[in-house]
């Protein structure tokens, strides 16, 4: 659990950092940015719940009446807290609060466009910004109690993949496989187990396959990436099966084990790669000139990775065109894969956390092919 | 299961919508309308997923390229597909398609705000309007099959209501009885199980009441709200519990019943009222006079309802100022409830549609007071 004091030390850093940029206040809606800075995970519904920082002295959450005390009891740190009922404008209730004078505004990325289209015709003359601007800054830097759950999470996940694939799999389909999946995260502490792609023989082509009613026969590969939260933070894990039903001549060819290794070495060589300084455009060049000098870099269709944290997929990405340096304490995934559309692919995936130390690469399961019985 | 047929209607009739209120194109982004318009559920990612309507001869859905196989899988009508890559601009995909001197452009209300932030700046000419100013008016009115999902998602939860009243609750905690309530929502049928508000003692008089670790006492009530999906329609049912561990001298006094039969009126008074052409805040008045004829006015302190479909909270919602009259096809809950700060409260909850032939409650699960050993 993040200790209390984690959330006002945010706050204040970033009252610094909105001041420092020029926003004179930001509103934050339910969602991540929320949780960040104060704890509380609230539903997302259509009543208006949104912290506003930077104007005032102190932050000030405005909820509906009704979950007052649901936000009281989940508030990890010191905030005022505004209520609305029922006929009331919510919009009026925040916008009371920031002096008209204040027009350089910021709104949580995952506000509901419904309610920007509301604050923004009640004041035509705000200049409006992104609040990831600012915020993604102080979010992109785990501390170590963030760190230590990202770490949780993947352990949790790795024990799942290990369950997994020693498990019977020829017979089932995907969506059972996908199933039993979701109820090993929770099963491992896992809060929400998000997704669950079982891609197998032909479907392992296709990079976020859903789980389908295919059934798995031996003879096939199997792309398994799995993940949810864990006190709020994402696991997210990639491995490669091939079934073989015990029968040897099953085994996957030589085409197969090549275009595997490839994709091993590739993640392998990003993963040591992603050291304080270097651009994260760099890290997915380095896994995308491997796989490319392999004969497969049309194959290899999606960016090396993302960042991870509160949300599954958060800054800093790593993609072409994202000059940012990774700093110690990001966390992403880098997970390169090569698909050939109507016959197989294969993908590795970790998490791994920069540091000053070097990569630490928070996924302890194997990552061979795991050939098995199935 | 929605008919294919639907898909293609929707979009038609939305299309005329469109011309009728002068919007030149409607952007849908992840979420419940781009369910309803064209069957695809995508997973809600950063990668901008987007369905154009009203401009161009048909609709156009972009998408990331990873996401083009699953979406395909998905579609239940036939649209137009752009796919963009990596390193592309997925708004600059979006906008190509909309000719500059369409000004009127509506957005979908869900779609996060760093998405619209991203389209104002790419067309500071347009003006921007919520989708639900047009396209709510089509959503808010099920037809038959979606009733038909919305009834089974109901009985569903009438079902869990009669296995968790029948069943163990004393000595257990709220969060025990909550796990339990979600995993009999999806054995029941729902793929999600959204909420289980299990709010016994003086929690029951928090109406949006996290389960928590409190102890489940003789003597004292359960408000039971429950619900979650069945095939992408919400089921949400409340009804109130009172726990006497088999000793009648622990059941409920005469002030705890008098509070539950004004509920119980008002709830059933307000359900028969719900006709079409009568406003959808009468129907929340006519409630709230009993109860304030009860002496309880101040107690019941949220809106009568909300609209249900493929959102839990939709429209239309049954509340002070919202003149809309009611239509054939709307489906809502009704649900009054007294709460009692401190002390106790109660709440009844069912899903009603309104029809021609009058109002039809989904919700089968007796509305009496549960009173039960537990």
């Amino acid at each position: 659990m993040i200790p209390g004091h984690r959330y006002a030390e945010r706050l204040d850093r970033l009252a610094g950092l909105l001041a420092e940029r020029g926003v004179d206040a930001l509103l934050v809606g339910v969602g991540p940015d929320l949780e960040y800075l104060t704890g509380y995970r609230a539903m997302p519904l259509e009543r208006l719940t949104m912290l506003v920082v930077g104007a005032g002295d102190r932050p000030l959450l405005v909820v509906p009446r009704l979950e007052r005390a649901a936000a009281e009891a989940e508030l990890r740190t010191e905030v005022a807290i505004a209520t609305w009922d029922e006929t009331d404008d919510p919009y009026a209730v925040v916008l009371e609060r920031i002096p008209t004078g204040a027009v350089a505004l910021a709104v949580s990325d995952r506000l509901w466009a419904s309610h920007l289209l509301r604050l923004q015709s009640a004041r035509p003359e705000a200049r409006w910004s992104r609040a990831s601007l600012v915020l993604h800054a102080l979010r992109m830097v785990k501390d170590a109690d963030e760190i230590e759950l990202l770490r949780r999470a993947a352990h949790a996940a790795d024990r799942v993949v290990a369950h997994i694939s020693a498990g019977r799999l020829i017979g089932r389909t995907e969506a059972d496989v996908a199933r039993e999946v979701r109820e090993r995260l929770l099963a491992e502490g896992h809060q929400e187990a998000h997704f669950a792609i079982v891609a197998s023989g032909p479907n392992s082509a296709s990079p976020h396959h859903e789980a389908s009613d295919r059934v798995i026969e031996a003879g096939e590969p199997i792309v398994l990436d799995i993940g949810g939260t864990l006190e709020g933070y994402g696991s997210d894990i990639t491995r490669t099966l091939w079934v073989t039903g015990g029968d040897p001549s099953l085994g996957p060819d030589d085409e197969f084990r090549r275009l595997f290794e490839l994709v091993r070495e590739a993640q392998a060589e990003a993963a040591s790669a992603a050291r304080p300084g270097v651009p994260a455009e760099r890290v997915d060049e380095i896994a995308r000139r491997i796989i490319e000098a392999g004969g497969h870099g049309e194959h290899f269709i999606h960016r090396l990775g993302h960042g991870i944290g509160l949300e599954g997929h958060e800054e800093p990405y790593l993609v072409a065109g994202n000059h940012e340096p990774l700093q110690s304490g990001h966390a992403f995934s880098i997970e390169p894969g090569i698909y050939l559309e109507g016959r197989f692919g294969a993908r590795i995936e970790d998490i791994v956390v920069c540091t000053a130390d070097g990569p630490i690469v928070l996924n302890e399961a194997p990552r061979d092919l795991y050939v098995v019985d199935g």
